[in-house]
């Protein structure tokens, strides 16, 4: 996308399409938005959208930048991604502000999850449903006469009921009632990864690209099998960094070993121990003790999980 | 609608369109729901559908029966009124599901909450994002090729985001943090009903039902209107039954004061009540004390409140 320069004035530009969406929401005449109301969408949403990296929303305006190969983007243009953009940065923190309270977490982006602070509480619930609701709102204003409209519709639906089915598979398969490590293997983190990661964080961005730039949906299977794949990837890393990351850089404290999660670890562990490590990790796994946490870690020490991401 | 006997037809064959809509999604191709996953599913929406009065649902077959003026309603026609009828149970479903974690509710339906189930728990979160999201796929499958289902999409949206802005407010005027009895009122209620309930119980069926005969949403203002204040109505009747109605008959134990919610009942009380009468509101509204529970509801039946709905 050009020099380092220009990457930090675009992205900037992109940081500051923020105010003017929040803005219009908060105005928006589908609702009398007075008084506390408006203090309180208000602040929710800063909250919860601050710190991110905005690599998601971003990604698009990179992306249809490639697509126009090395042609000008005009204003519009910016602003139309720039849209889409954050519409996906939006989803994004309906589902980390709705996740968090079922994985029990505690920190999120550097601050305490949403859910955490007294005054919230279980109101996050209808907080994260708000937000996402409100995400069509904002595509409606601008792309309502677009010809790719109901494709950009359909596609954020679509993706988003995957992403909800992948989270429903990673709490079928880490529920108390149904612990079973027995169900940890490759393919099935695959299967969840593909769902609660992969459509929503890679697919969607470029394909919402490719949506600007005039390409057809139906085309877009080859693209999207290659973004699975990066999604996985990533989903590794994330999961590496939950257990050895540092809360300090990361900005959360991870919960993937007490919570019984499907994680990257697990399923390499399962793949690598031997007898008795295989013991340990059935006897310590989806505990919420710090001690069992500490021996899970050990095998992945000892298995030189630490270091071979 | 006709006789009793036809009404009971009707109903019963719309009752029977269940099957075939759930089949259908739970074998959709945008998700690989085996084993667990499809289980799971099945089983959260039997048992959260099961034992509703589809009363908003079956309205869209009524109104569109009475729209078409003693003409026959096709089978094709019956079958389009009643997917869109499900469609707003399944909207329903979801708001409930959320909403009795969000007011810590135990019963619903005559059986526990979906999230008090051990096996569910917050899982339940997930699972009315994942049914409120299956809703755009059900109406897609069948208005895809529709003049009206852009509109279609766009009135369920909004209404959508409208209703989950009322929750916020019912949420914001009750909220531990914020809990001020002065603020209660019949204006402050109106507005929190026309949202919370309104739109989706009473206008969102005759809207359905109208597009599909073909009229255009810009002249809906007036039937708005209209139902705005049957639902305001409605709701003044629910909140009578959260206090006085017998759970044996609700299916619901209702929690209106333990949750300080701005209810008809504390609305009513607080125009008539005597400065005695209003301390004791002031003292023991909002508390999840029966002998606290007990002075409000004596206050309510010194008002004659009991009996007056």
């Amino acid at each position: 996308m050009g020099s380092e320069l220009e990457l930090d004035e675009a992205r900037a530009r992109f940081v500051g399409l923020y105010d003017r969406l929040k803005d219009e929401l908060l105005q928006d005449p589908v609702f009398d938005l007075m008084d506390e109301a408006r203090r309180y969408v208000e602040e929710m949403l800063d909250y919860n959208i601050r710190g991110g990296k905005l690599n998601r929303g971003f990604s698009v305006i990179e992306t249809y930048k490639l697509l126009k190969d090395g042609e000008d983007m005009s204003e519009e243009e910016f602003f139309l991604a720039g849209v889409l953009g954050w519409s996906l940065e939006w989803l994004q923190v309906c589902l980390l502000v709705l996740d968090d309270i079922m994985d029990n977490s505690t920190t999120r982006r550097g601050q305490l999850c949403w859910y955490k602070l007294p005054k919230v509480g279980s109101r996050a619930i209808n907080d994260g449903v708000f937000i996402k609701g409100s995400i069509h709102k904002m595509v409606k204003r601008y792309f309502r006469e677009k010809p790719y409209y109901v494709d950009l519709l359909e596609l954020s639906d679509e993706i988003a009921l995957q992403t909800s089915f992948g989270q429903m598979l990673d709490l079928v398969y880490s529920h108390e009632s149904e612990r079973d490590l027995s169900k940890y293997n490759m393919p099935a983190y695959r299967r969840i990864v593909q769902y609660k990661t992969s459509y929503y964080s890679f697919y969607l961005p470029i394909a919402c690209a490719l949506l600007l730039h005039g390409e057809k949906p139906e085309n877009f299977t080859d693209v999207k099998n290659v973004l699975v794949e990066m999604g996985i990837l990533f989903q590794a890393q994330d999961d590496f960094l939950d257990c050895f990351g540092d809360p300090e850089v990361t900005g959360k404290i991870g919960t993937d070993i007490e919570d019984h999660k499907c994680s990257w670890l697990i399923v390499q562990a399962l793949e690598r121990g031997s007898d008795d490590q295989l013991k340990v990790l059935y006897d310590n796994y989806g505990k919420d003790d710090p001690e069992c946490i500490t021996q899970v870690k050990n095998v992945y020490k000892e298995l030189d999980l630490e270091v071979c991401v």
